[in-house]
Formats: C-alpha cells, sequence, structure tokens
C-alpha cells in the first residue's frame, strides 16, 4: 500500500474517535501539543537546520530560507498559536436548526466534523502547527502533504505532536504527514475520494491551479487575489490616498493586497499625480493606462497582461475611469472574487458598489487587508476561500465543519 | 465558440443582472413561466412525442419511456412546481451575520446567489423545469444538460421558458440547454470554471462517478444511498416490520430506500422468518448472511458485492448482527453517508447510533424514505447530497446560495 493511502487510512479511522470527543478533551490535546513544542524546540530547530542547509546548498532566494527558517521565537508562536485555538468556542455539536414535522418526526440539524481534511502547502512549517491544530479543534483528521524544502523540519513537528497526543483522549494517528516529497504523492492524495473529505491548498497560484484541475475530492479553492481600489469622484483625498497606501505597501506579498488601482478622471486630475508621487517615495513601481500615462508620465505602460497579473510585490497598475460603470465592469472582468473597494462619498455608488461587485469581500472606505480571519475576529483562519461553494472569504473553524440530521420518531412511516 | 462555452457566457451576463433581482421580480417571472407551460402544452407534447417515437425505435424500456412521456397532467405538475416555486420564501439578501470590529469596521455577511449553476441530468424532462425554477429563485442563471433521450422535449421546454422571460425583469439567458447530444458537451461542462461556479449532477451513479472524477468546477455530488436499517434486540416488532418494509417497498427506486436490514441476533431469532415471509410477500427478493440463512433457509445466499450493491429494486440483504457495534462496523464500511437508522427502545444505543453514524441523516424509530426536502418541510429539493462540503443531505434553496462580506468603514486601514 502506498504511504499515502495508508496514512490517510489510519487518519479516516482516528476521525471516527475524533468526531465524539468533547471540547475539554481536545483543548487538552492542543495544549499538551504546545507544550510539546516547547520542551522539544531544540530537536525541531535541529531538523530545520537540515532543511535550511539544503536550501542553501540549492540555491534557495533568501527571502523563502527566511520564510523557512525556525527559532526559539517562532517556535513559540507556533506554540501561542495553539493555545489560542484551545481558547475558540468550538462549534461541532452546535445544533443549527431543530424542528418538529407535522406527522411528529422532530429533525434536527448539527454541526459536525468534515472527517479528513488533506491540506497541500508550501515552504513555512508554522503552517504544519497551525492546520494541524485547526483541524483537531473541530474534531477532524488531517493528512498533511507539506513542501519538499521544509520536509525535515515537518517531519520532526508531526513526531513532537502524535507523540504529544499519547496518553491523552485524541488519537495520535489524527494528524499524519507525507514524507515522500515526490509530485506523485500530491496527485494520489488529489483522487484520495472515501478517505479524503476535502483539499485545501494552501500556497501559490500554481500549487492551488493544479489541486484545483486535478482533484475528484471536493477542493476549497483558496489565494489568488487580484483586488482592486475604486476612487470615486467624491472620495476624500486624505482617506483614498491613505487607503490606497495601506492596500498596497502594508504587506504587498499577501492576497489581499491591491494589484490595480481604479481612479475616476476627475479625482485623477487633481490628485493622482500626488498619490503616485508618495507610492513611487514608497518604493512602488507603478504601470498605467494611456489616460494615467498623460496625466503622470512618469510612469510606465501597463501591458494587457497587467491587469490579470497578481504581483504580491510593490508593483501597482493604475487605471483611469470615467464612471463607476467602468469601474464595475474592470472589476468583473480582472477580478478573482476576493476583495474589492470603493473609496466614496456619495451613499448610492457605494451600494451599487456593494451589492453589485461579486467578491468574497467588498469594502466601502476601508482598506481590502482587512479580508482576514483574525481582523474579521474569527480568532483563526485556514485560509481565504475564493470558491463560492462551502465557504467565502476568511475561513474560521466553522469552515472546517459540516451538519447532519437526527431524526426522531416513534415509527413514523411514508405514507 | 463551442455551443457550450458560448451558452455559458450567456449565462454568466445574465447572472449578473439576476443577482439585483428583487423577490417579487423573480416571481413574477416564475408565474409568467407556470402559464407558458399550460398555454404552450400541444408544442410541448408534439416534442415530446418525437422524443418518444426515438426510443420506442431504439428500443428503450417502457419504464424509462412512461418517465420520458408528457401530459397535460404531468405538464400541469411541471407549472405548478413553478407555483409553488415561487411561494417558497427567497433567501437571497439575508443578512446572515452582523458585527461592528474595534476599529468600526462593520461587517455584514450577505447570502447571495451561487451564479451559474451547471444541471447535468438524465432522463425525465420535469427536471428541466424545476432545475431552471429553483435557480432562478435564487438568482442563479442555470446551464442546463439534459439526457439525449429528452432532447426535443427540454428543447422546446427552454423555448417555452425564454420565451415567457421576454418582458419580465429576468433575463432570457438566464436559462440555457445545451442542445449537443455528444459526451463532449459533458466534458467541457466540467472543465469551465470561470463561467460555471458548481456543477450539480442528477441522475444515476455512473453519471454522477463521471462527474465527481472529472470535474475541476466544484461539484455536489448527489445520489448514491446504500441506506440501511438496524433492528436492535429491544426493538418492538411491530414497528420494526413496518419502518423497514416502507423503507424497502414504499418506493425502491430511490436513493433513501433501504439496500440492507441488519438484524440484532435475538431478534432475529424471534421475528426475522415473520418479517421476511411479509417482504417475499410483498415481492422482495431477500439476500442473506449465512446466520440468515439459518433462520430462514428459503433466503438466497448474499454474495460478498452484495453489501455494497444500491439495487434501487425490490431486492434486499439480510444480514444478523450480534449487537450495536457489529452493525456500526457494518454501516461504516459500506454505507453510503445518505441514510440510517435504527429501531431500538434502548435509549443509550439510539444515542450512540445518532452520534456515531457519518451519513446524511440519521434516524432513531422512523424510516429512511423521509430524507427528502419536502418531508423535511423545506418546500423544494435540488437533490440530496451526499458529500460533506457546502450542504448534506436534501438541499432547499439556501443550498442554491453563496455568501459575501459588506464592510462599511470610515478610512479604516490596517496597521
Amino acid at each position: 500500500m502506498s504511504e499515502v493511502r495508508e496514512k490517510a487510512l489510519l487518519a479516516k479511522e482516528a476521525s471516527a474517535k475524533l468526531a465524539s470527543l468533547t471540547t475539554g478533551q481536545k483543548n487538552t490535546a492542543l495544549l499538551r501539543m504546545a507544550e510539546a513544542l516547547i520542551a522539544e524546540q531544540e530537536s525541531i530547530i535541529e531538523a530545520n537546520a537540515k532543511d535550511l542547509k539544503r536550501g542553501q546548498e540549492s540555491g534557495t532566494s533568501s527571502s523563502l530560507l527566511d520564510r523557512l527558517a525556525l527559532n526559539p521565537e517562532r517556535i513559540a508562536g507556533m506554540a501561542e498559536g495553539l493555545r489560542q485555538i484551545a481558547e475558540l468556542t468550538d462549534p461541532i455539536g452546535d445544533t443549527l436548526e431543530s424542528f418538529v414535522r407535522p406527522n411528529g418526526l422532530r429533525v434536527e440539524k448539527i454541526r459536525v466534523p468534515l472527517g479528513v481534511i488533506g491540506i497541500i502547502y508550501e515552504a513555512r512549517p508554522n503552517v504544519t502547527v497551525d492546520a494541524a491544530g485547526l483541524c483537531l479543534k473541530t474534531g477532524n483528521a488531517v493528512v498533511l502533504r507539506g513542501g519538499s524544502s521544509a520536509l525535515s523540519s515537518n517531519e520532526r513537528i508531526v513526531e513532537v505532536l502524535q507523540a504529544a497526543l499519547t496518553g491523552t483522549d485524541l488519537p495520535p494517528m489524527a494528524v499524519q504527514l507525507i514524507s515522500n516529497p515526490d509530485r506523485s504523492s500530491v496527485d494520489e492524495m488529489l483522487k484520495l475520494n472515501g478517505l479524503l473529505d476535502v483539499l485545501i491548498p494552501r500556497g501559490g497560484s500554481s500549487l492551488i491551479q493544479t489541486v484545483v484541475q486535478n482533484a475528484s475530492v471536493p477542493v476549497i479553492e483558496t489565494g489568488a487575489g487580484i483586488c482592486h481600489t475604486f476612487v470615486d469622484e467624491s472620495a476624500k483625498p486624505d482617506m483614498a490616498e491613505k487607503i490606497a497606501i495601506n492596500a498596497k505597501v502594508q504587506r504587498p506579498s499577501v492576497c489581499n493586497s491591491m494589484e490595480t488601482l481604479l481612479v475616476h478622471s476627475h479625482f485623477a486630475e487633481l490628485h493622482l499625480a500626488a498619490l503616485a508621487d508618495k507610492l513611487t517615495a514608497l518604493g512602488v513601481q507603478l504601470y498605467g493606462c494611456p489616460d494615467t500615462r498623460k496625466l503622470v508620465p512618469a510612469i510606465q505602460t501597463a501591458s494587457e497582461e497587467a491587469w490579470d497579473t497578481e504581483y504580491n510585490d510593490y508593483i501597482l497598475n493604475v487605471k483611469i475611469v470615467r464612471h463607476l460603470d467602468d469601474a464595475l465592469a474592470h472589476i468583473r472582468t480582472h477580478g478573482t472574487m476576493h476583495s474589492e473597494c470603493i473609496v466614496t462619498e456619495n451613499e448610492s455608488h457605494a451600494q451599487r458598489f456593494l451589492h453589485e461587485v461579486d467578491a468574497a469581500a467588498v469594502y466601502h472606505n476601508a482598506s481590502t487587508r482587512f479580508t482576514d480571519g483574525f481582523e474579521f475576529g474569527f480568532g483563526a483562519e485556514i485560509g481565504i476561500s475564493t470558491q463560492k461553494l462551502h465557504a467565502r472569504g476568511p475561513m474560521g473553524l466553522p469552515a472546517l465543519t459540516s451538519t447532519k440530521y437526527r431524526i426522531y420518531g416513534d415509527g413514523q412511516i411514508r405514507e
């Protein structure tokens, strides 16, 4: 039997036990896991050193090596993450609906775990701990398939977590890590219907598209964000500037940062030059449409592909539009239904934007950078769904649950 | 451009308009559609006659021909279905959550349409009307791909529906039918990410598995039901008999009917022979495990495959188990997570069964035949989901919706 199938079977077996644990039992296990990470940090850092050495030898970029590197502070952060998950409200067992039918049948709709969740991710080993914690808290077993660059770190972390679970009510086999770094192990996970209930890819768009295009197991698509900020004619210049700058430069590498700024032509005439100067001073490289370049000649010409590019970097497209409908049409064509913002003092324009833009999160007068489980107050985030099925936008614990109907009768049959 | 892509594009364009319609506008359109079906029934029956003729010539079974056949009564039923959908509460626009963050951001979670729904189905032309009605009521456009045997009927029905929408606020292009009966049109729909938001297959397990295994568009899996009834030691004999018979023979062809009866050995010794006689008298062919055959020698031996077979017919497997755990293990191995029932007077057994069995619907002392949107009081049903993502069990209107976050700020940026 392949490693993937074997470990998925162990996870499935564990998931049957997990489903009936109390919140207290799960929290105890999470806190044990947190303690164990701290207690075993030396061996984790040793394993991580192997990954870093391999990375250096193979010429991995320094920014990637930085994301991969573990130290006592980062391990303490991982442990603290588990403690925070332990403190979150457990959604499992909640009664979502309850009703009695005319024939006397009582029907209850109850929140239950999804079962076994497959997580396919890249680089950062903190995802290993975070994903395991969120899945276990919601009564799910998890099959983790991290990137090969973090394999030694992930293996040691999962050993530590499994050892910590021994002696708790939570079966250690509920956390599984696929050690085979070959692409074939991903391919196998994608087709493991019946053992995996859902796949969540976390990483770059190529990883996510591979999973979306090839999986027969249900997928929650996350990630890609070509987010727009539309500065309307009536926008307050200060507010527009503050929001646009924040959406672009507060953390350009993430999916909720802005890739394209749409500016109403009247606003642009008065304020675009100043805004472009400020963005440039902050290190942002600007690409613009022909009208933009008429106003700010220093801006380079945006290619046709630019509008469909997720830079995740200090790069921004700028386009001048004539009215709200232009902005809506541009977003409809080039957006990825992630996060979209209008800056305006015109209430009816705000309402049209909030209603007509089809995205997970639509903002009036606030930065798109708020699309985040923690910022929304969920206390956790397993990712940001960009699909419409099951969950949309930042996913907290309820996104890792399903439901079932319990029906209580006293001999009812269907006529 | 292929027919599929062209029609999906038209549907997507329509869906943007549909999303902002009021309930009243949608209901008016649904009632117009109902009227048009009645007014145009002659031409629909004529088109249907072509399908029936083709079916007869190609040797289609009489039961399939019966399902395919339309007459004034059946068309009246389809129209009545639309009128009932018009009367249902519209879930679109509902505020599911609303909260204010410490920074003053107001966040609302709103129910919105999924967008464009692809329905791939077989034989019965009433699905064409039903699916269109449910999708439109929830603000979704729909791309229908019915079976080739009903193509003429479906084409005429969709023409009638589109004509009925002309002059209403609901764009006629919101209902699209794929006319190409070739398998390639299904294959194309499965990969139409970006144009179709979800696929719902309705039909036999081979159709459903084709869709589940090959689609990159998110799928809601429906249908397959290997449902069990477990008659526990303490079951009331009358109730057990009534429930078992109902679950098997009230309508054997559907997914929520029973395929395997699990009987506690003590109950079996006293009552199985009588129950087997009654089932046989009702035309049910029985297959049993060795212990069953000791008690009722007339029963044929069940093959290993029998336990994994969805008969949808007057056929039933019978297995004797020694205790609840045996029954739970059998269901875990052979069930399809659809509907499962325990008949017992033992409250702790009932609770364990209801908690531990992982299925969309778990019953205590009632027939599995109740797993149905109408029986649950939803007033409609687009299918019964057997997956855990997005929707599970009978799907009413909310299963055809997604959500979006609307965020209201006054200049908030992320620190």
